[in-house]
């Protein structure tokens, strides 16, 4: 079988990348000009200064309660020699924000005079002007209220109708067309068979384009035809600032993309050296810009937020920096491709006042990893290695007071985490719990490091069959530390539908029909079952697949239900979440080990409250089913203060 | 002249006003909740956990471009014994992608593999699942994929799109009416006359509501009539979940609203002790929260955004910090009165690696010194005075990174720091100047203090005739700076069109039916004033208006278009900008101080290069009239490095 591959012709640093495209969008003029009404102006960019046509104040008025007066009528008033004033010829009374009557020029405060028969008595005389707000006190006619390329919030409207004006000039809203690519690709909605993708990327960019301030269509899904293709480009360039080509970026036999784009344009980057978004495509067709935005959908967006930002920033004459940048350490080490500039997504956690920046999922492909990600860490294309604790800048992708309010939870895996954190969410919309699944042995760790406020555990003891606590008394010594119960939970085999294999016992696990799918090393499950091993006196050479891993339960009952494996062992609610069949193996503990100086944070402290009396949350855990809550909140052990 | 005058019968502090609020607010379930399609969502906030429907990737697809084999058949293979595989029946050619064909469960990568005669020759064993994207790899079905109450990113629609949801369940949206009432309110657009203010609030308002997330409609403007307010706010009570009243809320004559909402309903809070804001009102009228929003513009953005923005968050149940809180140092003493709890306005910029605060006006009417603060600095109610140098925290209203590229320029005003100021967002749209207006002595001491990177002066040393270095050497002795003219420009009398009062130069501002008005100690104008004062044995105490200060030459021009002054001292361009008349008393030297430590900055560098060789620029400046650019960008002195 012989395949037509095209090789990548370019393969340029990031820097160059940026280069080569401000090259072309430095020949773009800033996004043309619409004059809209004032009031629905929030957030557009001015185009032009904008300047006061009135006064505001328009007129003299009162700046407090009391009458208007002529200043001069009260010269040498005094003590001794008060001067009166006849009320409604003399002296008038005003409120504030009332105009002064014609020919006043002063305001005595209501407090400060004595009316009696018809006149106001004052015992000294007033400055010109005195308690009057005078024309232009506010915005003076003719001034600046904001110049150009400013992005109009809700005072600069209240400034502008003050000023007099009804309506701005405002740069049009930049125009793209998202193309999205690919025979296999299919919209939302639309009946999903195997083979197809769901095309959430172009939704997806859409959304990033309208943050930003531009507008977009989004064409119909345009199956690899490379005629097809090119006529849809070169149609939506006729109406459009830029075209995203999503997908076909790449050198497999059906990427069309940089081939049509070389031939009706120019291709000024095809590869950057940046994991993920190697295959990223920017060229110039007609004059305008067109991204060719990889399919995967981690590289689509990290892609189209450096080159579709740039684009959108340059139309809009708006500068690049929104996110905020922090600096924080590294919770373990993170080894990194030489030659490539790696957008590793992060997650960010404050415990005892340091940030806490733990790496998540790499793969292009994993929208998740980038979904629950707090921000990005750049790792520079000379960079081989980061040791642990290495200062690192993060790009947040929230804001940073989230970041302060989350919880760090690091640990075991258990479904009843997710209940958590969303009761969390919902009965204190300021905090949050993130949680990284690393076993019942990374909780201990992140503990003793610091790095985390909790994390769920369930390490068995061999010898004296206790769960938890001789772990800790060996690994966390010296740390202060409080360990409560969460749950009692099913463990057991989770198989298929039915059962097809019969299994029955961990026996079966040897048997030369059964793939299996085991849990990562460290993790409870995996002890509890190699105990069960040892027990039994099974080697785990004899089990196929004993050495590939899943790193929650639901990776596991996942990679069950769809046949990739024949049984794992996990927890019961993540058979029954998939409708697979579970057989029981063992109860245990879960527990929450909680590093105690981060005990009386609020957001710690809510957690706590949830899990003691929470009785909503409890009813939602006991729903779920395979979970006994009979101990929940209680605590087993604590030592240091 | 009787007035019926009502007493604020509360002025508690904020603290007890929020606390009121909530009670009120606890008792209002969140927003209803309405299901969107997911590609509409941006920026909703989901009503319900949002869990996967379908798993993705939803199939076994090959993680690279290769050949799929089942792996039981590769058992055994080496570089002894190679294995061979018939290509179409036992090893299938797939791209990157592609699902895997039935029954084959591994990749090869295609540059594994050796193609002989219709045979894939391999080398070695193939682990199960080797290089396959499995099911549920990204997202597995019944994950969470948000929790309830989460601000929808474009992240989080690409991963919902992917998961299978085409629709999500998010909260309504809070529907607010917005009232703006008074009879001397006018909308914008309408035809002004004395006495008339222009409706901005309500606009200002319903752009805050928009940007929480909440919508609005708004009532046309309700004149000062008790019947008929109440009618509208019962009307519009019952299509919206709040109202917000403006104005009517103090205790002058036609302010109506508390009496009204104390009859429908409960007034729970009037009066705050807060500046500005004081007169606010919180209501509860039919189980609906009612707010009585101050008039004046400040007291209503800052009372909403406190009060409206509780509201809004509550019913979409998010946390209320969004603002960034930096800590700077204050540029000069605050005084502030005990029992009240003031919020300053500020601009903020960072010098010498500081961030230097300095109060801006405090009026409740001054809209322009919110509208171009940088933040907020709250000042508690028992605090009297902040001396300088104090810590102070302010709430942003920019972002850090725009404070961070603002070029601060503290001292003389003259309006071509305002096209400076323009032409630099212009060309560098991530910078921007920020000037604060506190005459050429005041940039003597910013710079002196580290607390400007420049400032205007146009000092005249009366004993030498020479402009600002005297000054300089005198008070910079030991700061590096440079000296840079940015023009020249002619001082001189302005008075009102066709000079009714036929003032022709200094002598008359004696005269006894002259009303002059002056600018600030400090400023260059006044000494320049003061020194011919002096030339002609003039004595200020014979000037009428002398004491009455004005900051800035438009103001000092507006103050005397609009009568309140016969003549000012003041640039030509300011009499220009309001078509008064103008004459000449003197070309005077307009410099740039420049902390020559500063100068390194993008920012401050990014305005050097617009004086020094910006021809657009030094064209709008000599369009101006009453500028004289000869000497633009010269260097007249420097010392020190």
């Amino acid at each position: 079988m012989k395949k037509k591959r095209r090789i990548y012709h370019q393969n340029i640093p990031l820097q160059e990348a940026i280069q080569r495209w401000s090259l072309l969008l430095n020949t773009l003029p800033p996004s043309g000009e619409e004059e809209v009404r004032v009031d629905s102006s929030l957030g557009r960019i001015t185009s032009r200064p904008v300047s006061a046509l009135l006064s505001s104040p328009f007129y003299h008025s009162a700046a407090m309660d009391g009458y208007a007066v002529r200043f001069t009528d009260t010269f040498g008033a005094s003590e001794r020699s008060p001067v009166r004033l006849k009320i409604g010829r003399d002296a008038m009374g005003v409120n504030t924000g009332e105009p002064l009557p014609d020919g006043f020029n002063a305001v005595i405060m209501i407090e400060d005079v004595y009316e009696r028969e018809g006149e106001i008595v004052i015992h000294s005389p007033v400055p010109p002007y005195h308690h009057v707000r005078t024309v232009g006190e506010d915005i003076v006619q003719t001034e600046l209220i904001l110049p150009e390329n400013h992005r109009i919030r809700p005072v600069d409207i209240g400034a502008m109708l003050a000023g007099g004006l009804t309506t701005v000039f405002v740069r049009k809203r930049p125009r793209f067309t998202i193309i999205p690519t690919g025979t296999e690709i299919i919209k939302p909605g639309q009946r999903i068979d195997r083979g197809r993708i769901i095309d959430s990327n172009s939704y997806m960019l859409g959304a990033l384009l309208l943050q930003w301030g531009a507008e977009y269509r989004r064409m119909d899904v345009v199956p690899d035809d490379q005629e097809r293709l090119t006529e849809v480009i070169l149609s939506a360039l006729e109406e459009s600032d830029a075209l995203a080509v999503i997908a076909g970026t790449s050198a497999g036999t059906r990427d069309f993309t940089p081939h049509i784009l070389g031939e009706i344009g120019e291709v000024l980057v095809h590869g950057v050296s940046i994991k993920p978004g190697r295959p990223v495509i920017l060229a110039s067709v007609r004059g305008k810009p067109v991204i060719g935005v990889p399919g995967y959908p981690v590289s689509a967006y990290i892609t189209f937020d450096i080159f579709g930002r740039m684009l959108v920033d340059h139309l809009l004459c708006q500068s690049g920096q929104r996110e905020e940048v922090i600096r924080g350490r590294l919770s373990r080490p993170v080894s990194s491709t030489i030659g490539q500039e790696e957008f590793l997504r992060v997650k960010v956690g404050k415990v005892r006042d340091r940030y806490i920046v733990t790496p998540v999922g790499r793969g292009a492909g994993a929208l998740m990893t980038l979904q629950r990600a707090d921000g990005i860490v750049r790792i520079p294309e000379g960079i081989e290695l980061l040791e642990a604790n290495s200062p690192v800048d993060v790009h947040l992708m929230k804001d940073r007071y989230e970041i302060e309010g989350t919880v760090v939870c690091i640990g075991s895996h258990d479904n009843t985490l997710d209940l958590l954190a969303n009761q969390l969410r919902k009965r204190f919309p300021q905090f949050s719990l993130s949680s990284s699944h690393v076993g019942s042995m990374g909780a201990m760790s992140a503990i003793r490091r610091g790095e985390a406020h909790m994390g769920g555990t369930h390490l068995l003891d061999e010898a004296t069959g206790e769960y938890n606590i001789p772990f800790i008394k060996r690994i966390l010594e010296d740390r202060a530390i409080v360990l409560m119960n969460l749950v009692y939970r099913q463990q057991g085999l989770i198989v298929q539908a039915g059962n097809p294999k019969g299994i029955s016992s961990i026996e079966d696990l040897t048997r030369d029909d059964i793939l299996f799918i085991n849990r990562q090393r460290g993790s409870g499950t995996r002890l509890l079952l190699d105990k069960i091993l040892k027990e039994q006196g099974i080697s785990p050479h004899h089990i196929a697949g004993y050495d590939r891993e899943e790193y929650t339960h639901m990776g596991v009952a996942s990679q069950v239900a769809s046949g990739s494996a024949d049984v794992g062992m996990g927890i019961m609610n993540a058979a029954i979440a998939l409708g697979l069949e579970f057989i029981p193996v063992a109860e245990e503990r879960y527990d929450l080990l909680i590093d105690r100086e981060s005990m009386n944070l609020p957001q710690v402290e809510a957690v706590l409250e949830i899990i003691s009396d929470d009785g909503e949350f409890r009813g939602l855990v006991q729903s779920l089913g395979g979970y006994d809550t009979r101990d929940m909140g209680k605590i087993f052990y604590e030592h240091g203060r």
